[in-house]
Formats: structure tokens, C-alpha cells, sequence
């Protein structure tokens, strides 16, 4: 889709990091004016719903530099240069819980802030969870705590405000609407 | 939550724009070793949820040059400096769609890239929607079309991938497991 296309002028290069960089272009608008766009490209992520044999939902407790404060969140992780989205959902999921699935199921990618970055996050569900043993560690500069939730708490933690990650959000939402669907 | 807290060793300002901010944090870990957190400030931004007389979706579909590609999303922006998040909901509801509303209802706030960015977004449900004579009109860089959709084809564009942005995924979902509750 091109509605409104908004044609590159130039595009300048300000930052190149480890995990984004930052460009500002200056665009044609629709109505022939210029503009500037403030853009963070992002290599895109993956977002694991892991259920246990319990039927407890697997979350991680994580410290976000950004936000200056922890927040729980299902396993997720950003793309390898060149990885396939299910790989890294695997990969993810064995560093950030131990364990292993035997079906990764896709069911929606969405894109988290479109009006400033091109983060594209691929969610998935993860079904029949082994403990992997000698799983993979997590990532040097990662550190993380594992919570198991019932669906019930977390709905509790949706309302309550103790969830405040959009896509553990919608995972959560996606989980109750399934149940609501089946009974 | 200050869980894996990591101190600030130092902050480094890489850019400052009209939207969003970059800045490269140099922090001490959990286990005293060093590490870079590469981070995006942006004001914040609201999200409306509303429906017309007709029980459709107000959607707006809108180039996002991050993305080079247009999206539909429920109607949204940014904070402007200081605002209130329910006076910016009716402002952007206002500028976006010529509606006013009788009420704002905050339903969630989460954010949106934690990893990499501070955004928060702040979601409202805009209960009896009233066209507006002489609606605020949009910023003079915004291009948006209107487009309504009964909650049925919302669903299918979600399962479609025609709906690819996280907050308007979850405000489909938040829709449609309110209807499965009370049906």
C-alpha cells in the first residue's frame, strides 16, 4: 500500500548502533510540501506465547534501560542478521526459559511504533514445551527472572496495570479470547 | 520495579529531533561488568478506540515512512509538551476524524518498544461519538483516510495480515473479546 506516498529527497545518516540506527529523511508530501521523517530502523523481533504443562503462561522479568524500571514480559528477542523469524523464536525461547517446543505456530506480526521506528515484532505460539536440557545461555547482557502466570492472574496483571508491555498485552488478550471462543 | 537495575555510568546525547531524542547509556550490570544501551525517547502518544452509531471502527489509513508503506491504524498521536493523554485523545480524535465524544474511557497504557524506546501508549474507548462542526484540522504533514469497519471485518483484516499495527491488534482483540464476554 502507497496511499499518501511521501517521496525520499535525501536521507541522512545520524547513528549507526549494535542493535538500531537513526536516520532523518527529508520527504515530498502528498500536497508537494517537504518534510522531515525521524526514523529508527530495528532488524525486527520475535515474541513467544509458552504455555506450561500446567497451563501457566511463561514470563520473564527484565530491566529496561529505556524505561528505567523492570517489566514483565513474554520471551522475546531481537532478529539475527539474516535469521528466520521461527528460528529466532526457537533460539529465544531455549536461552530465555530452557525450554524446547515441537511446534512453533505464527499468528500475527505486527509493527510496534510505525510513526518513528520499522520494529516489525513476529508472535508466536509455542506448543508441547520440553525442558531442554544444556539449553542455551542467555545473552551476556541479559539478565532476566522467570514468572509462570495463570491465565487468570494474568488477566489481574492486565488490569491491575502490572503489564504494561504492549505485546505481552495482546498475548494475554489473545489467550483469553481463545478461551472465550472454545467454552 | 527496579529488578537487574542498571546504573548509569554516563550518557551520551547523539541526537535531538522534533519527535524523538537518541542518547547511548553506558551502565553497569547486575554482575558489575559494563554494557551500552542504545535508547529512543519519545513523548508519548495516545490511541482512540471509537465507534460510530453504526457500531463501526474508526480507522485511519496513513503513510508511515519508516515503514515505506501505508498502514490503518485507529486514530493516534503524540503527546505535545505537558498535554494531558485524555485532552491529547480528544484533540486527536478531533483532528483525525471530526468526531467529538461524551467520554474518554482509559482502557490500558503499555509500552509499545521497551527495548529500545520509552514510548507509551495510552489507550481510550471514546463512548457516543458526535460529528464536530469546524473539527480542528490535521497537522499540515498528515495525510489520513478515513475508513470504517464493522468489527467482523476488522477480525478478518487481523487474520488477513490487512491490520499489521500492535495497537490497533490489540484494540481488535480488546473488541472482540468485550463482545465474547457479553454474548
Amino acid at each position: 500500500m502507497k496511499k499518501f506516498e511521501e517521496k525520499t529527497l535525501s536521507s541522512e545518516k545520524i547513528f549507526t548502533g549494535r542493535v538500531i540506527s537513526l536516520q532523518v529523511d527529508k520527504v515530498e508530501l502528498p500536497d508537494g510540501k517537504t518534510g522531515k521523517r525521524e526514523i529508527v530502523k530495528h532488524p525486527g523481533a520475535v515474541a513467544i506465547i509458552a504455555l506450561t504443562d500446567e497451563n501457566k503462561i511463561i514470563m520473564v522479568e527484565q530491566y529496561r534501560k529505556a524505561l528505567e524500571r523492570s517489566l514483565i514480559e513474554i520471551p522475546a528477542g531481537k532478529l539475527e542478521k539474516g535469521e528466520e523469524p521461527v528460528l529466532s523464536a526457537e533460539r529465544e525461547l531455549e536461552e530465555e526459559t530452557g525450554y524446547e517446543c515441537e511446534k512453533m505456530e505464527h499468528i500475527i506480526s505486527f509493527y510496534t511504533s510505525p510513526g518513528f521506528a520499522d520494529e516489525l515484532v513476529h508472535l508466536y505460539v509455542a506448543h508441547n514445551l520440553k525442558k531442554k536440557e544444556n539449553a542455551a545461555p542467555l545473552d551476556e547482557d541479559e539478565f532476566v527472572e522467570l514468572i509462570e502466570l495463570t491465565l487468570e492472574e494474568a488477566q489481574n496483571y492486565l488490569l491491575e496495570g502490572k503489564i504494561q508491555d504492549a505485546k505481552t498485552a495482546y498475548a494475554v488478550q489473545y489467550l483469553l479470547l481463545k478461551k472465550a471462543m472454545t467454552s
